[in-house]
C-alpha cells in the first residue's frame, strides 16, 4: 500500500481550511488570504481528488452578479485545469454579525428568512458545480442563557427550514442531499443539535428525512468527551453517515481542528478502521486549520500530513484485521458471538427455554475472562508498526 | 405556594437512592443496609408520592420463590400502608460480575439471553405492582478498548432486546412503556448511547417505537457537558420525556448523584422551569446518592433538600414568568418572534418576497441588540429571591 | 446592605472588556470600537472605582509618540473627572501576529527581547498611572505540539524575563508588584503555568519571590474542572492572592467570560464568602466579555450585573455566616475541630497517645455522621434567598 | 534495544493494581483476592524489579501483630526468593469508613491523629523493606460542598501532618523521601492539591521542603485536561519529580486506571522522551486497574502490555532524537534558540539596544513560520514506526 494520495483515496479540503487566515479570539490574522485559485492547484497536486467551499470562501460577502461570476468562472476553470471536484459545499451562516443570534433559528424573523435564502443560493452553486452533498453547521443556532432561546420553538424553526430546503432541492430535481453537522459548543455557549445523536433524533422528524443525514467532526464530538468512533457505528448503523469532517483534537476543550492524525490518534485509528471495513464510501473530507504558527509551507506541511496519516492508519488497519493472531484474539473475545442474534428462537422460544435462565450457570459466565486487553494490546502494536 | 411536597407533586425516590450504603472505588460501605419497607414509610412521611426499584433491590439476587414472596408481600404492605405508589421499575444488570461486559449487548450470547429473561421476570412484578414505566439502562453495554465491541452489531443485539420486550408487554397487554436512560461513560469508558439524543435516534429504528421514550439524568448528560434543560427540550419537543431523574453534578466528572439542586443551580433552575411550562405531568424523581460523609439524619435531611429545592425553584420560575417586566425584556429580546413560522407563506413566498434578501437591511438587522443580558440578569435574580 | 455600587465596593474593569467588539473565532466584530474615555465615564457612572488597561488598549500598537502622549492625556482627563483610579495595568502579548508563538517564551529570541520591552515600557505608563499591579497573563506561552516547546527551557525563560521585571520595578522603585495570570489553554493548545498552583510554584522559584503573586480568573480555572474557590483558598493560604479577575464560566470549554454571577452561580456564592471572610482588599476586577449578540445597552446592562450580582452575593453570604442555625450547622459538621492543631502535643506526645491509636474506637469515628448535607441545604437557601 | 524488561529498566507495580478485584462503583468484585506473594512471583518473572504497596495492600486492616509480622514475612521471603525491591510504600487512608471525611484533613480531630499514627506505623515498615520514597495521596481530602472544608485550615492540618511526618523520619534517620501524589476529585468532589501544580506550591510552605516531591499519576492531570508532560517538565524543572505513576486515561471522566499506553498515545510518547532524556532516574511505577473484564490472563497480559508500551515508547523516542531530519526540523522551529538565555546581556543592555525595540522588524518577524505541523508530522511517523 502506498502512503502518495490519489484521487482514488477521495481526500477532499474546505477552501476554508488552508485558506485559514489565523485569526482567533485574542489574535489578528499570521497569513494573508489564499486565492481559491491557488487553494485548488495545491491541494490538486498533493494528491487530493476534492474541493469544497462556504458560499463566502468563493465568492465575497456583498459580491454583486458580476464579481460573483467571475469568481465563480475562475474557481471552475482551476476545477477544470486539475481535475479536481466538488463533492460539497455548504453556507457561511456564523461569520457576519446579522447572525450573532443564529440562523434558521435567530429570533429575528427576518434574519430567518435571509439565512434560508442565502442557503438556496448556495445551492443552486452547489448543484451547478456538481456537489452532492450540502453540509448545514448550524454554529450560531444556540444561547449563552437560559431564557434567550425556547429550544422547542427553535427547533420548530429548524425543522421548518429544512422541510423547505429539502422542498426546494426536490422540487429543482437536484442530486443533492443534506448532510447535518452536529457541534455541543463555540462560538454559542451550547449549540442546539450538540452531538450525532440529536441531529440524527432530530432528522426523524423531518418531512422527506431520507434527503438528510451527518457530517461528524471528529474534534466536535470530542469537544464532549464522546467517542467518535461510537457515534460514527451509530450513524452508520442508521444508514446517515453521508458526509464525514476528519481532524484532530485534545481533549474536551476549544475547537482545535489540527490537522488528521494529530490529538487522539488511538481514535483516529478506530475511525479509519470502521470507515474502511464498514463501506463508506463518500470523501475523506479534512476540515482542519493549521496552526497560525505557520507560514504557508507549514499549510501545505499539515494539509498532506491529513492525508499521509490517514493512508498510515488505513495501512496499520488492514495489517490489523489480517493479522491471524488478531483473528484468534477476536474470537477468544468473543466477537463473533455479539455479531450471532440473542434470540433467533424468538420471545417465546427464549421464554420456553430453561438454560437460558433457570439452570443457566450465572458464576461460570461470571468468571470467564473477555481477553480485551490482549486484544487491546494487539492493535496499538499494529498502531506503532511494532508487529 | 407551599414548599411543603405532596403527593400530587408527583416525587418519586428509587429504593437505591436512600438505600444508597455509600460503596465507592476507593472505601467501604459507610451505612448500614436499608429495609426497603424502612424506606417506604420514611419517604411517605416527607412527602414523597412514590418509590422505585431495580429488582434487586427489592428482592436480593439469588433469592428463592419463597424469599422473593415474602419480599414483595412485605414492600406491598407497605406501600399500602402508606399509600406510596410504584411509578416506575427498572432491572439490575451491572452489579453482579456477570454482566462485566454488558446485558443486552455483551459479548457473551448467553449473558445477553439471561439478561433478558432477567428483565421480562422483574417487567411482571413491575405490572404487577403498577408500574407505568419500566426503565433500562444499559450501564455496561459499551467497552474500553476499541476492538472490544463492534458498536453496529451491539446496536443489532440492543435493538433485538427492545424489540423483543416491547413485543412481551404488547402480548401480556400491560400498560407499560419503556424509558432509556443515556449515560456517557462510568462504569464502561465508553457507553452505547451515550446522551439523550442518541437514545432518541435509536428508538426510531425500533419495531414499536411509540412504546419507547427516554429517562434523562441531570447528571449524565452534564458529564458530556451538556446544557440538560436542552436535552430535555428536544426529547420533549420529539414526545419522548417518559419519565426523569433529577439530581445534582458539578460539571465534567466522575457521576456524583448529588442532591437536586446541588451543582449546576441555573440550570437546575432552567430544568424546573421547563418542566413545569411544558406540562410534563410524569413523575419527578430523584436519582440521587446521599454522599457517604452522611449517617441516616444526611440521608433523610438529603431527601427532603431534593424536593424542597424543586418547589424553591418552581416557585422562582412561576415568579419569574409572571413577572411583567420579564415579559417585557422576553419581548425585547424577541421570542415572540421566534414563536411565529420562519415562512408561513411557503417556499415560493419567501422566494418571491425580495424584502427577505434582495432588499433586507442587513446591516440594520446586524445592529439591533438582543438584550439577551438583561433578560439573564433578570431571571439570575428571581433565582436569587432578590425581586 | 445596598446593592448599588459605590467607589468603597473596589469594582474595577478592563477597558477590553466592555470594549470588547465581539470578535470571535467564527465571526467579524458585531460592536463598534469604545473609546477609553467614554468607558470611563460609563463605568464610573454604574459606580466603579477603577479601570485598568493593556498598552495597546490605550494606545493603538504601532502609535508614535505623539499619539501615545494624547491617548494618555485624554485618559488621565477622564480619570481626573471622574475620580476612577487605575489599580492595574498589563501588557498585550497575544494579538499581534509577531507573538504567535509565544512572548517571554517564544521560541524566537528576538521576540522574547521584543516582548521584555514592551512590557518594561508598560510598566512605566503603568507606574505613571498609579497602577499597584502589573498582570501578566501569558496567554500563548504554550504549544499545540509535542517537540515544538521545551518546557523546561521555556521556564528558565519565564523565569529569566519575570526576574528581570522584578529588578527593573525595584532599580525604578515603582510600587508595584506582579500578579500573574494561569490559564490552561486557548489560545494555545495547551498554556504553561495552566492553574493557580502551577503559577504558585513557579513563582517560589524567582529572585524575588515576594515580589509576584497570581491573578486567578473564575473561568480559567474553572476551564480545568477546578473548584475556584479551592483554588483562592490555596492563594490566599501562601498570601498571594494579589489581584482577581471575576467573571462566569459555563463548565469545561472555551473561554466564555460570561459576566459575573452568570456560569456556576453556586461557586460564586462561595467565592464571594471567602474575599470577604478572608480579609481580601484588592481590587474587584471583571474581566469578562458582554456576549456578541449585545448592542451597547447590553453591555452596560452586563457590566451593571456584575458588580450587582457580587453584591447580592455579598449580602446573602454574610447572612448565611450570621445564621445561628448555620453557626450550629458549622459545629454539627466539625468546623470547629478543624481550626485545632492536630498535634498541640508535638509528635512525641502523639506517639505516646494510646488514645490516638491503639485504643482509638475506629467504628464509632467511622460511624459519625458529618452532617454536611444539612449544612450545604442551609447554604442553598440563602444563596436563593429563601431564609 | 529489546523490549523484554529487565531489572534495570526499573519497572515497579503496586500491589493493588494486578490484586485489584475489579470492585466498582457499579458492580462486585470479578476477580478472587490475589496472595502478594503470588502477585511478587508473577511480576518478578514479567520482568519488574519492584513492588508497592498500601500497608493494608500486605497486612488486612485491623490484623493483630501476629498476623502483622507473619505477613511480612511472608512478603519478605518471596522479595528475597525473587530479587524484588520495594523501592516505595503508601498509606492506605481512604478504604475504611473512618476516613470518609479525610485523613490528614478530616474535621474530626481524633481521625486526624489516627491517620497520622497509622502512616507512621507504615513509615516503619517501609523504611524496614528499604523503601526511598513514601508516597501520600490524599484521596479523600476534599469536600463535596462548599461549608464542609474550610481550605485554609485544612491546608494548615495538612502542613501539620507533613511537618510531623518529616520530622518524624529526621529523627528515626530514615533515608525516606515524601512524595505528594495530586488528584483533582474522585472519591470527592474536589480534592485538595489537585494538580501537579498545587503540591509543588504547597510543598515550599513546608518547614523541610527538600523532603517532599510529587508523584504525578498520569490519569489524574488528564481528569484535569492538563498536559501531562508538561506538568511532569515542570516537577523535573523545579527538582522535585520524586516517583510517577504510569497508567492511561480517556480524557476528562472518572479515574480509569488503564494500563500504560492505552488512552492518549501521543502524551505517552512525549512523557517517555522526556523521563529518558531528562534523566529521571527513580522507577517507572504503574499504577494502573486491568479491567474488570479481564480474568488473570488478562490481568497479567495487562501488565506486561505496560512495560512492553513503555520500552516501544523508548525505542521509537530514541529514533525520533536521533534522525538528522528532526534534528534539523527542531532547528528550522528553533528549538536551539529557546535554549539560550534572553538577555545575557543583563536589564541594562536589553534596554538599550535599539534592535531589541526601536528598531525591531516586528512584520519579519511576524512573519517567519515556525515548522513546527512538519516537526510533529516527523514525530508521528516516528511513533507510527513509519520511518
Amino acid at each position: 500500500m502506498s502512503q502518495q494520495p490519489v484521487p482514488e483515496d477521495k481526500f477532499s479540503f474546505g477552501l476554508w481550511t488552508v485558506g485559514w487566515q489565523g485569526r482567533d479570539p485574542f489574535g489578528d490574522a499570521t497569513r494573508r488570504a489564499l486565492d481559491p485559485v491557488e487553494a485548488v492547484h495545491h491541494l490538486a497536486g498533493l494528491g487530493a481528488y476534492g474541493v469544497t467551499f462556504h458560499d463566502d470562501d468563493l465568492i465575497p460577502f456583498g459580491a454583486d452578479d458580476i464579481q460573483r461570476e467571475t469568481a465563480v468562472k475562475r474557481f471552475r476553470k482551476a476545477l477544470d485545469a486539475t481535475g479536481m471536484t466538488v463533492p460539497m459545499a455548504t453556507t457561511n451562516l456564523f461569520t457576519h454579525p446579522v447572525f450573532k443570534d443564529g440562523a434558521f433559528t435567530a429570533n429575528d424573523r427576518g434574519v430567518r428568512r435571509y439565512a434560508l435564502r442565502k442557503t438556496l443560493r448556495n445551492i443552486d452553486l452547489a448543484a451547478e458545480l456538481g456537489a452532492r452533498t450540502y453540509v448545514a453547521w448550524g454554529g450560531r443556532e444556540g444561547a449563552e442563557s437560559g431564557a434567550a432561546k425556547d429550544v422547542r420553538a427553535a427547533l420548530d424553526r429548524m425543522k421548518e427550514a429544512f422541510d423547505l430546503l429539502g422542498q426546494y432541492v426536490v422540487e429543482q430535481g437536484y442530486d443533492l442531499r443534506f448532510a447535518i453537522e452536529p457541534k455541543p459548543n463555540e462560538p454559542r455557549g451550547d449549540i442546539l443539535l450538540p452531538t450525532v445523536g440529536h441531529a440524527l433524533a432530530f432528522i426523524e422528524r423531518l418531512e422527506r428525512p431520507e434527503l438528510y443525514g451527518v457530517n461528524p467532526e471528529v474534534g466536535h464530538e470530542q469537544m464532549a468527551g464522546l467517542n467518535f468512533p461510537h457515534g460514527i457505528a451509530q450513524a452508520l448503523w442508521a444508514d446517515k453517515l453521508f458526509h464525514i469532517d476528519l481532524n484532530g483534537q485534545s481533549g474536551i476543550k476549544y475547537d482545535q481542528d489540527l490537522r488528521f492524525g494529530a490529538g487522539d490518534l488511538r481514535a483516529a485509528f478506530w475511525l479509519v478502521d470502521l470507515l474502511e471495513t464498514a463501506g463508506y464510501d463518500g470523501p475523506r473530507h479534512f476540515d482542519f486549520k493549521p496552526p497560525r504558527t505557520e507560514d504557508f509551507d507549514g499549510v501545505w506541511a499539515s494539509a498532506a500530513g491529513c492525508m499521509r496519516n490517514y493512508l498510515l492508519l488505513k495501512e496499520r488497519a488492514a495489517a490489523f484485521r489480517a493479522d491471524p493472531a488478531v483473528q484468534e484474539a477476536l474470537r477468544a473475545a468473543r466477537l463473533d458471538e455479539l455479531g450471532r442474534p440473542t434470540a433467533e428462537d424468538g420471545l417465546a422460544g427464549l421464554l420456553a427455554d430453561t438454560t437460558a435462565y433457570e439452570t443457566f450457570d450465572i458464576e461460570a459466565a461470571a468468571a470467564r475472562g473477555m481477553a480485551f486487553e490482549h486484544l487491546d494490546q494487539l492493535a496499538l502494536e499494529h498502531l506503532l508498526g511494532a508487529i
